[in-house]
């Protein structure tokens, strides 16, 4: 393969990061294949083809059909809403084209299994966007726990919190959406399960706690009519890993002074290592016969760091992890890598943040 | 009451936190009578006549029961070993003396309510050793709380961890004991407990998980030989309070890194106030329409602090928290005062320790 | 214009920076005009080639003067060793074309002098890449002290120290070449003065002290050979302002366990705010009335980070705040937009730190 | 000697802090001596027996002369206000008596001249109130200097802010008086250079700039009526150490935000080392070959630290900084320790301080 072809649906906040980490990934990485931005896809087709001129793609569809039978389209990106997520990437794996879909994969764990099912007997590559894993600390996290430098794991103990629905003003969206896999468990929880399973493994037992604590919100900014709340504003529970581990995972986007605090602290018989998403670039690490924690800022010892800068210290952003995240996923393509997350692990995630939501309602312990 | 005889038994880390704040606690505070340290007890009477010295205590007794029994002794200090909490406090509660106890009150649900109940009859004044909650930054917690300006309560996330147990050859101890009330929940969650308590108030369910993660250890430091462990390492659990906030607390004695780490943090409708004990002289608060959160050191705007140093950010020690849980108890002793730890409330916090057991021993939610 | 051709000088560490920000800034911002990737040059005609494919340049040159004369590049961008910024910038202001140089702007205040008035000769939009002024918190910390938030201004404490020295056995490079503008003050301090310069104003005064530390290294990686270095590894400095405020600025590449600690505190008589570019999404800060500091996270409020991110809290990347550099750049180029650090003022840097070096050298105090 | 007669002057903060020391120190320390609190004076003979009374001292006295021949007082300690400290301490020196005074040591270079000579001429144990260096991790910091552990030291970067004068309401007091020797500089500053000087050794040479900003305040809290400032609101200055290390040093009462900010970084061919007293409890340490700066904890390791607690991370405060200097003075009259700041080397703070003044006066550098 010499070229691949890239199709991208959507424009909104996603759309555009995905766009960037195109146009920048072939700049920051040698890759073994040439990107064509191929086609980019809205249903507001002067904003398709206003985002094509400017972001440098070639063609531009009002219709997500198109892009995806355009035969410059190798692969389809998706970046739409949640609920859109299942059409079109059975569309997509039905002409047999590999997908990279945002998360969370689909609305209900039923629709995750199919999509699953049909990557599978399409057999084409897949991701899914849990770019924060691709973060170059946490591939290290990850390569220490492999190795067993932090010995056997003991505890996971992750929070994902934000704000931004902190105030009781703050109106209904389509993340409140039941139906759109809305809430705080959904939104910013899922991003947290991935990362425990990335890091720690499967999960074996959840106990939890859900709860809407605004239950009711304007039906748009301002206004004074109220809607009902069928989703979690804040979701607490118990884990156990088939390792053998313990813990505990808080979601809420209700935490006031929080803005993306994605975070965790896992110990083993030999360490525990902390990170907060809120200072991507550095890690808490403490082992065995240190005196107290290491503060590890990312630098070039690390590879995904190396990509963008020789020097340490000087920090990667956010977008950046779309970049790494579509390194991945091009590797993968051209048949090297395979660390990213497909639609079978995506579609474990959903199934684990099942159980968490049956466990709350039914308040029991539920198995895997 | 012009004068209050204390009598303190025992000679330990904490008869000796005792006696520095019953020699400190008149020149720090103005307090409304005058203390005689009138005896200290001590099974080894040698040990006992030198540290009443030292300390300066007039009388020393071999005999818990002679210190009891003595006519100058008003108010009775207990800093033994878990288990002999109970018939100390029991024989001094009968001789109708006031009784100041160190944590845990006893060794099992049953002690704590009989020596609660022993208490009311008595009619005096009890205290358990939770110094902790006498933090003059934790006293402006509460009122902050109490004022309503973290707005309605919504969730409690806390954690005690520390890693004197995180060697595996880290021998057995009374502290490994069930008998004694051992084990990270008992030992350092019993801490949380008091705190989640004090700061939210009561807990109607909880759901938990405990785990011994290294099931023997040697007999003593450095023998071969290894016995078997029969209390919790680890300990996670999801709460439900009686205000409607939910919350998760963890505690574990083999978390590496970790040297008192009893922190926590508490989001209300308003704001969100977070707390490390191994920087006890900071809070960090965010309160809606801040951009951020701010740390506040502990400065003379805070009573219990004021008593100490005139000049903010000049900070307290761990040994001064207990110089203010004694003038409390003073305080109390003279009819003033009443927000300290008594008979009555240490039984709770044993309470739910024990239903945190039970419902982690039997897998499924326990109501209090 | 409807089209602004760019023409890039360098394929290192800073000219894959440019290219990165040149095919980003599109896709970022909505631009007035639409950039063309006109020419790459390198002296390796291969490596040009290769990397103008890989980054998206229309041409190849191995001569950089090829480039300045190429019609299509409107803009030249260099990015080569400080003794080639004079000629190059010379040469492209004397064909009339806009310039864009890498920090320092020159080797010798000579050179930088010269280098303005061909600027000002041509009358061309010039830009010198200080890129650390562009970062968003940055924008808002001069917003800050333009209203007046912060009061009348009393401090400026910086500094700007890494390690990449600190080993005896670090090999001499062109780093430590005075007549390449090496050493520490010119290396690392002249970011921080520019940071000076560009939120407290013009300097009035300066003493200093500057030291060579290790004054021998090896004259490559491992080898035994060593020849002498005539350039600092460390330099301190007493600053007076024109607006009256004092302080104290420090430069070491040799400080262990920095990275890319360009730090400062400013105060005034409102307020101080606090800044460390190894943590560049956050500031500190306090104003009269708050209890502590406040941590600032950078958010959408921030016109430059809400290009990149609708969400607070993501992050922006050392790379990205080359992208705002650059869209600064093009604005200028447009006639908007005039916050950058055009020739004059990297000028001014320049006389500042010869001012340094003077001071030092003659051990008294400097006007300037 | 079996018992030490201990005399304190001044019942004030100090006169307090020294009180509770000495009631401490024979409960925390195993000591050669017993202590007697035999006399204390103030001038308010009232104030001086309740305060007698409530801390323990047998006598009190109107006249400190009184106190001074009192055959009961071996040791005199002086928390009187700065001008006092002279003749006091002469009086005490000339009856034959050790003095332990209250920084800083005099109001002028001469008359800390004199008291050196005097204590010299009289042959006792003298020891002024630097007791930040009494903190157990800055015990430890000076061993691992001294075995060598951050190799040979290159620079040493100080400051001593705080808040307290930032209104330009904040009124007129003996701070501000050049007589009382008044002003940032002496009333901060003297601790960060006897820091300094601890642990760096002596200073060669200085270079410097003082200010007023706010050059009238009010006579008292709340006047209308002003009165002019002769002193400085803050500090800066160059340092060159003996030992070849070169420096900043910053001293001011008017920087917002801080409250008792007396920080520095050492920094050495080996590592790095970094202090805040705002959190005394801690330091951060890089050495060659970590990742990243370890945060330490005191903890029992440190002598100073396990007098207090066994455990780890329960955290010194302030005035145990002092129960710390009477030991170290303590020990020093039993003719053990000598670690402590004794009259010659607070003499040679004074001088420095000079140094410092006299360099910002003529805007020169000054040697010492």
């Amino acid at each position: 393969m010499d070229e691949l072809g890239i199709g991208l649906i959507g424009t909104g906040f996603m759309g555009r990061a995905h766009a960037l980490a195109f146009r920048s990934v072939s700049a920051v990485f040698e890759l073994p294949v040439r990107l064509q931005l191929a086609a980019l896809a809205d249903a507001d087709i002067q904003r398709a083809q206003h985002c094509a001129a400017a972001w440098g793609f070639t063609q531009a569809h009002a219709e997500w059909q198109q892009l995806i039978a355009n035969p410059q389209v190798d692969l389809v990106a998706i970046t739409t809403p949640n609920h859109l997520h299942f059409p079109m990437a059975m569309a997509a794996l039905a002409a047999g084209k590999a997908v990279y879909c945002e998360k969370p994969l689909a609305v209900s764990v039923e629709q995750a299994r199919q999509m699953h099912h049909a990557a599978q007997a399409a057999g084409v590559v897949t991701r899914v966007g849990y770019n924060y894993q691709h973060n170059p600390l946490i591939v290290l996290a990850r390569e220490l726990i492999g190795n067993g430098e932090l010995g056997q794991l003991v505890s996971f103990q992750g929070e994902f919190s934000e704000d931004f629905m902190a105030d009781p003003d703050a109106p209904w969206s389509w993340r409140c959406d039941p139906a759109h896999a809305g809430g705080a468990l959904a939104d910013l929880g899922s991003h947290l399960l991935a990362m425990a399973r990335f890091l720690m493994g499967p999960v074996q037992a959840v106990c939890a706690d859900t709860q809407t604590v605004h239950q009711q919100r304007p039906i748009h900014n301002g206004s004074p009519q109220r809607r009902g709340i069928a989703v979690d504003d804040q979701a607490h529970a118990l884990l156990r890993f088939a390792n053998g581990a313990r813990g505990t995972v808080s979601s809420s986007w209700i935490k006031h002074g929080y803005k993306n605090h994605l975070s965790f602290e896992i110990s083993g018989t030999l360490g525990t290592l902390a990170f907060d998403q809120e200072r991507l670039n550095e890690v808490r690490l403490y082992r065995v016969g240190q005196k107290g924690f290491q503060r590890l800022l990312a630098g070039p010892e690390l590879p995904g760091y190396a990509a963008f800068s020789p020097a340490p210290g000087h920090q990667l952003g956010y977008n950046e992890l779309k970049t790494l995240e579509v390194q991945e996923l091009v590797m993968a393509l051209c048949g090297q890598g395979h660390a990213g997350t497909d639609f079978q692990e995506a579609w474990e995630v959903e199934r684990l943040a099942a159980a968490i939501r049956l466990a709350a309602q039914e308040q029991r312990w539920v198995e895997l």
